[in-house]
């Protein structure tokens, strides 16, 4: 779910082509999404974005439009070594310009492929073609050059035509460290944008809207706001465009007072700030350990806590207490509690958080218990009911909490997952 | 990573064009994908796809474009009752056509936000405005119809165009229910198709583009292929266009004998199965229960197999021994491995599989242990370095893996993963 709350009119023109018939039919388009996030970010705006197969008459067709709207074109995809890879071709046919053989780039490209141990194909050789005008751009990963190409405009800036590789691993460095300074200097010259990322846990999406609605109905001049919710969290946008350095910064500080007197008691971190680095920074900081038992989440509370290198510090380990069995054997949960209580109830959570805790000797002691559907629910304890368990840190503390997530079994399972750990984070973490 | 490897002349055109300025900043665009995906099943081609802002005048120029192209243009988004959406606007001004307010329509979304306990904003009228000669195709999930309309060509088939509301949960049905049963007697009437994709673990992407080399470098006429490589899977789809359900038939099978022949021993399901819903069938059919001790994966075994619902029959659970302490508590790892073998190795791996087994009473205990990184490799153990333990059925039946996974932590640890399930799965469901 996404929204976009303002806008700031921002000024140059850039167009993304993608090539490649597996993004109309298998693949998802990746690229869009980031080289417009970084253009935004950059004061530049991607106005446009056409996906098209490796087909070299439609792209020429696509090239020669995009040049008749646009500052800037950026084409990715389709500079690889195979007859299936026009773009080359294309632009240059679009432009009426030939292609030029480099012996210099060939060289580069068979030492590349030689490193690697592989055979050279005399088809990698189009992988030297550069169009008239252009400048290579070197590929520190993959075999294949991006090309730049400025076009003079009467009385305008010039037009800027880029031709990267498709693969991300390839595209993303050549962007970032080639392309996006040069298009920067050409066309956001004078523009300085700052953005934030504030990150929330435990506050639905439409509470935040409403929370947030002081700035975002009445945006100030140069400022945009876009929220966006999924998997139990909420990120809310702040971009910030003007004319110095300085007052963009002051803008931004504004903002990020008023977010943090808005929902600034649900914001866990900002900028890359995952719900599990966070985490992993404030028992880091407390000198705690922490231990999961799982019922619903089956692991996937684990997997998140370690996906972040270096968890080993403190993250100990667990129980994926799928069966009562498992709960009882590795967790101590009594059995008279299942009996009773049930397997999903708050006392439940209670014993697997205390036994996990006891059996790693982990500071802390994290248990989820709960019905993730879309069978097993009744009428007193339904699909989406949840419960979360802390053991810790000081002997005999416990605190349970009870959750409704809707339905879904994947969306109940990661917001089960987001919400413990935003449990554990406040309890680390206390607010001032 | 994809290639192309083949594709077979198809007939019809469509267009896509999806509405939103939260895809080319933030927002992942995943409509190209399925709709191309779900177009070609059907023997048709999508054959552009164009991204646009919430900007009326750039949306109504793409329309006027597309409409000189193609056979039928999908909208997608931009259906919403605030400012922001206006595609039916620019559709309707590209058409030179009226919108006419229809209060049926109102009383229908009147009646739908009334049921979620909603006030309903007079803006919400703008949801029942239809282009001039539309018909509303109704939207059993949000509040906003999407419209298909039909145009006259002389001598030709007529031209499709169609709004459907941006969310996923809306459009799909919309589209699978209504549109594509219309565009397939309209556009591919004669057209037979039939698809499969075959899924395969345990097996690199270049070995199996090399076995299936006999089929995908001469492919018969009328059959094209795809291989896509993720995850420590890769998945192989074939596609079969021919006049006659028979002869789609016919070929399709020809084509499965021939994948069967050539890697038939890696293939672990096809269509929607998945490593772990072939695996937990397989423990099923066989009546078999299985548990896990999971180091470098840290829960994602878990997670995965318990994302199947129903899976609480053939899953008990097991231990994050993600601390060596853990490995030895709960699993009864003993000290004395871990000092000598080290915990990354086909000892532990060992007493990791049997220790689980015997602390749950699983048939089958499975483990892995590795090093995930970035940090922690060294010359003889290095980073990727991964070794997986199958105790079970029987008393005493162990077997164990060495795997070299390369690098990045959640590759490796995805790959684990993979391998760790498709060895369950091999001897769950032996070969004949």
């Amino acid at each position: 779910v996404s929204k976009k709350i303002s806008r700031a009119a921002l000024p140059a023109n850039v167009e993304i082509v993608c090539v490649g018939s597996e993004l109309l039919e298998t693949n998802v388009n990746t690229h869009e999404r980031y080289i417009g996030g970084r253009l935004r970010d950059s004061g530049l705006r991607l106005s446009r974005g056409t996906t098209v197969p490796d087909d070299e008459s439609a792209l020429r067709g696509v090239v020669r439009e995009a040049l008749g709207r646009c500052d800037a074109l950026i084409l990715c995809g389709g500079l690889g070594p195979t007859f299936d890879d026009v773009t080359r071709e294309a632009v240059a046919a679009a432009l009426g310009r030939k292609l030029v053989y480099k012996p210099a780039l060939f060289s580069v490209i068979k030492r590349k492929l030689a490193r690697h141990r592989m055979a050279i194909p005399e088809r990698n050789k189009r992988q030297a073609l550069v169009i008239e005008g252009a400048r290579p751009l070197a590929n520190g990963v993959g075999s294949a050059p991006g090309q730049v190409l400025t076009l003079a405009r009467r009385g305008r800036t010039p037009q800027t035509i880029a031709l990267l590789p498709g693969p991300f691993a390839e595209l993303s460095p050549m962007f970032e460290e080639r392309l996006l300074p040069a298009l920067k200097k050409t066309y956001a010259r004078g523009t300085h944008v700052r953005t934030e990322v504030f990150r929330l846990q435990g506050m639905a999406e439409s509470v935040a809207d409403e929370k947030l609605a002081g700035l975002t109905r009445a945006p100030r001049p140069g400022v945009s706001y876009t929220i966006l919710a999924g998997s139990g969290q909420v990120d809310f946008h702040v971009a910030v465009v003007a004319s110095s350095a300085k007052a963009a910064a002051a803008e931004l500080a504004r903002a990020r007072a008023a977010v943090m007197r808005a929902v600034g008691s649900h914001v866990f971190g900002t900028g890359a700030a995952s719900l599990e680095s966070s985490l992993g920074a404030a028992l880091t900081a407390r000198g705690w350990t922490l231990a999961v038992a799982e019922s619903c989440t089956g692991g996937g509370i684990g997997e998140r806590l370690t996906s972040v290198a270096g968890s080993s510090r403190y993250f100990l380990g667990g129980v994926i207490a799928y069966a009562n069995d498992v709960k009882t054997k590795l967790c101590g949960v009594s059995p008279a509690t299942l009996a009773s209580a049930g397997a999903v109830s708050a006392e439940c959570a209670r014993e697997l958080a205390e036994g996990v805790r006891r059996a790693t000797g982990a500071t802390l002691g994290l248990a989820v218990t709960g019905i993730a559907g879309p069978g097993g629910g009744t009428a007193a304890k339904p699909v989406g009911l949840v419960y979360l368990g802390l053991a810790g840190p000081g002997a005999g503390e416990h605190e349970e909490r009870e959750l409704r997530l809707g339905t879904g079994r994947a969306s109940i399972r990661q917001r089960a997952a987001a919400a413990a750990l935003g449990l554990v984070l406040r309890r680390a973490r206390p607010r001032a």
